[in-house]
């Protein structure tokens, strides 16, 4: 048993789903994980990271667009918006959503169902770089 | 420190939470783990795992209507409809819950507060065979 | 590769975030874990774990201000109340949020962002003892 951690960076272009499986997979190829898991960790308070349907985009849409609705920008209540309107917000989603995910690996092979996907779910309307730990545990 | 994997299956049927404790708890004894992790992780999108109160079955009932009220089916905007109007709440239900819980394990026995049960919460009305996975972190 | 497992108790003094994250650095140190990962889970169903900004006090008040009018009290359908208009609620909320959360360890520090915060998200209006586990595993 041995813990192998790594980073990546994604660069978001504005509020959305950016998928990160391929990456996720890559480094338990690179670290040799046959038998474990792979915790997916952002390092941030305005982003997530979520597993979703990735095989229809439309989905995604829809599903932003929930998240636009249920978590409005400049609620009156807000007096956190020192960088903007989708600040607060940010903040929200994140919460209501995961800074983690943690899934199995087999044979070498991440465990994710036929239509899982990893992605980073960006809240910011601004270009960001995003920091994502990526953390094997196994043998 | 070994890993072991493992799988449940859950028959489903309709909307709901279906209590799965006991079963983990067998996995942990069949597996003899008895200081470690328990990570349960289910492979689909339309339905999550939950840990919730397990004591009144009123709970379970008050938050499966709070579901159904924070994300109605046929929202006007939803696109992605193609396997009926509860298809894209199931997906939106799943990303607003989880999709995996850890929960440590000591001397054997799995270290959930009094109240705590773990629940697979089913997002579709038609009944569903779910694979869960169950991965088993410890001595 | 070892497991170790501690506990905290919080005292909280009704709803609202309790920064707990010295704490948990405090076990990562106690127990010399250099390489690895902790995991915070929270053992009652109706408070929270979460990771938030933990900057500025009123993102915490307006987080808090959100949660308390997407899951209001007396909603006129809710059955599960007899401990009060805060019980149904607080089930709900925890359930929206986390009951963990899985942070790497590298080098003997936890990984967190530059604005990240580990909390704990209590729920109910009257002060409460809170248990929660710290399970760390690396070498």
């Amino acid at each position: 048993m041995h813990v192998h951690h790594d980073q990546l960076e994604v660069r978001t272009r504005g509020k959305g789903l950016y998928e990160i499986t391929d990456q996720i997979e890559s480094k338990i190829d690179k670290h040799e994980v046959r038998n474990g898991t792979v915790t997916v960790f952002v390092q941030h308070t305005s982003c997530s990271v979520v597993i979703m349907e990735n095989a229809d985009p439309t989905a995604r849409g829809d599903l932003e667009e929930f998240f636009d609705r249920l978590v409005p920008e400049n609620a009156n209540y807000f007096r956190h918006d020192s960088e903007g309107s989708d600040d607060m917000p940010s903040h929200i989603r994140m919460v209501l959503t995961h800074s983690s995910e943690t899934i199995p690996i087999v044979g070498g092979k991440i465990q994710l169902g036929t239509w899982q996907g990893i992605f980073l779910f960006e809240h910011r309307r601004a270009p960001h770089r995003r920091k994502i730990f990526v953390t094997l545990i196994g043998e």
